[in-house]
């Protein structure tokens, strides 16, 4: 170790955006400390932009800054290669060839990360390489570290969370201003919160991306989205936040991923009823938050800014220092190891209480009718309340169900939508159960 | 590596209780699990016990019970040797001779660190070993490893938070019930939740172990509690805590560690007033909770049970892998690195508002007497009440202050105290201000 001290690590980047300018930024001004705390020198060697003419908020030389990936990923000098661009054809291509040519990668790119990391991990494994990607989930909350090496003692029945602040910022502030989803995204945009790719935050993609990354991490099996529950925020309407206030519970776009006792494993994105006392109910605004439990420890709970600059680029930062620990002699991260097969679960073994919300014709008959239907699935109500609605000879009926499973309610639902008596489709949340 | 996967690694304890049954059962149990995860296989191999006919929870073959430390301590086989026997001297003197004899330590003895850990950490240096500890802070929550790795682009401003579970679930029992503080002692001892030494507990000590451990981490700098401001949870009445509720706030035992701006470092254990938003404010029972302010990161917190075996044995065997890690070839856990020198703050230094209740003669001109005692230090009231003794001829004062520094408030505490009309010493909290 000694004569790796006096090494001076090389760090390349690709990609200069927002996040890259956060961990540049901060390496270069705190390079002593950090030498210190990282056991060894490094130095930033070099950059990939697509536009090398575009001004950017941190100053790199000119003579490190490249248009060609190549120069970053072929440099036999670079060690640590931080892939922050973003996307994922390109940033895959970049990827394997960096891992080819024995680089360490740092990455913050969770949609590559859900889509290519098997691919990904078994090329860090082949080039006994290794890849880091604390950054993907969770924005500064450490949450990869905790599952893999805090918690290793643990397996994980159940992981929830809220894993995507801008969800979170539109929720908080419809149920304080008592405003609509339209009104608040709008302001969210403005503000800059939300992705290019609107899809990606208010439809749940990007929450989805990331629960799977924590579903590997601790099942050792790949959830694509498309075998997921995914629902997003966009049909959630004041009507369904004040109903919630008034049963002391709050609503949340929760990502989850359960083990049931058969071993069937599940992850879901949805809108969902937790109770007030609920620590991660009570995470406001652009927060994240992760809860595991774990077999032996019980719950753990972590809580942090979910994205911005200076909080991804915490996670990167501490990435790189662990990808030098790892060129130091620290052995590789290794991959999660489940002890039991896992298998997806379906949508009949998955069950839960549901909330709906549905907009019928406000006269005699109707609650018969739907009632009728609920119970032809074996689907037993637990409360219900028809509300006031905007117009007249509408009303909002708000119910809730005893326990029942997703393919029930699915069913329901559509028999539901086809009545002439319920306008629009029902929305549906599900009711937290710990 | 691949030679080095192949070894077993071997594991001696030094001591046989609570938690150490905990690690020796879940890692026997787990033991193919733990070794994928590890990375290689292990054996616990040896137990030194005070008593080697005691009937214990885990059963331990005959042939690897000892009663001589030496036999573990001095065995060239044994690679990590956990120390979860407690108590001080001679935790401390094994500790030593272990690291001088090459072994890794790990440990969960909080007290010892906070006493010792300079020594012990330079013994671990000067023996090119090391010695992992982090049970030692909020049981299960993997706090040291967060903020020394998973945070490590971090300076931390400020680090707050719930280090004690019996005090903990005291004060939520007394507000949830409206019970007085010696009722809900009472039964916490008869559930096994209370130390041997009440005093660790609910005196501060307990928690002013961990949060210089904290802080040393942070500072690198050893803050004894005889530097801290310390105080328990004994003279906390329900009056208090109904106060707090009718003003939203709640009040917990917090342990913090704040930088100022010219770079002193304090660190206290007071029951202190929380604003009912804020995340540890509604973290109950005997649950822990560390919130860090980090300059990059910004706040993140953490949540878990603070205690027990299966928490606790979940962050011994965390540290257990870090220990082979280690082994394998990972560099040494680094000492804390600060860049700026810190030093210890003076009680004038340290500015707070605070919360004072005083049991107060029920006459005319009282009120103007203890308001002139606060005038003649600078200390300006911010709200009053008088509320209802339960003995005629008595009442109860409460107030909260501007902002003041500690060095004023107890200053005039002791004034107050000296008054006729007052009896007994005023009862005292800080008012969080984050």
């Amino acid at each position: 170790m000694d004569n790796n001290s006096a090494k001076v690590f090389k760090i390349g980047f690709l990609g200069m955006g927002t996040v890259a300018q956060g961990v540049w930024r901060h390496l270069q001004d705190n390079k002593d400390l950090m030498a210190k705390r990282f056991g060894a020198a490094y130095e930033l060697a070099g950059v990939c932009v697509r536009d090398s003419s575009k001004k950017r908020g941190v100053c790199v030389p000119e003579d490190k800054i490249t248009t060609d990936p190549m120069e970053i990923i072929s440099d036999p000098s670079i060690d640590i290669v931080c892939e922050l661009m973003g996307g994922i054809r390109q940033a895959r291509e970049y990827t394997l060839a960096a891992l080819k040519a024995g680089k360490v990668v740092v990455s913050a790119n969770k949609a590559l990360i859900c889509n290519c990391g098997a691919e990904i991990f078994s090329a860090a494994k082949k080039y006994d390489g290794s890849y880091f990607f604390e950054a993907s989930v969770a924005g500064g909350v450490p949450i990869i570290k905790v599952l893999r090496e805090g918690l290793v003692a643990n397996r994980f029945s159940l992981i929830y969370g809220i894993l995507n602040g801008t969800c979170n910022y539109i929720l908080t502030r419809m149920e304080r201003e008592n405003a609509s989803y339209e009104s608040i995204l709008k302001d969210a945009r403005r503000l800059g919160y939300v992705e290019a790719d609107e899809s990606l935050d208010v439809d749940g993609w990007d929450s989805a991306h990331k629960i799977s990354i924590l579903a590997y991490l601790a099942h050792g099996v790949w959830i694509k989205p498309e075998n997921m529950l995914i629902q997003g925020i966009r049909d959630i309407r004041i009507e369904d936040l004040r109903w919630a206030k008034d049963f002391d519970r709050r609503v949340k776009l929760v990502a989850s991923v359960r083990k049931n006792e058969h071993g069937a494993v599940f992850a879901s994105v949805c809108p969902t009823l937790l109770p007030s006392t609920d620590v991660v109910a009570n995470v406001n605004g652009v927060y994240n938050a992760v809860s595991m439990d774990g077999d032996i420890v019980g719950r753990t709970v972590h809580i942090g800014r979910g994205a911005g600059q200076d909080a991804t680029a915490s996670a990167v930062i501490a990435d790189i220092g662990d990808a030098i620990k790892y060129l130091l002699g620290a052995p590789m991260q290794l991959s999660p190891v489940s002890d039991t097969l896992v298998n997806l679960a379906g949508l009949s073994d998955i069950s839960a209480c549901f909330y709906l919300r549905l907009e019928v014709k406000d006269e005699a008959g109707v609650l018969a009718m739907i009632s009728a239907v609920l119970a032809g699935r074996n689907i037993s109500i637990e409360l219900l309340e028809q509300r006031k609605h905007e117009n007249a000879g509408r009303a909002w009926l708000m119910l809730t169900t005893h326990i029942t499973t997703e393919d029930a309610i699915k069913k329901a639902c559509a028999e539901l939508e086809s009545l002439d008596e319920v306008y629009d489709s029902p929305f549906v949340m599900r009711i937290f159960d710990a």
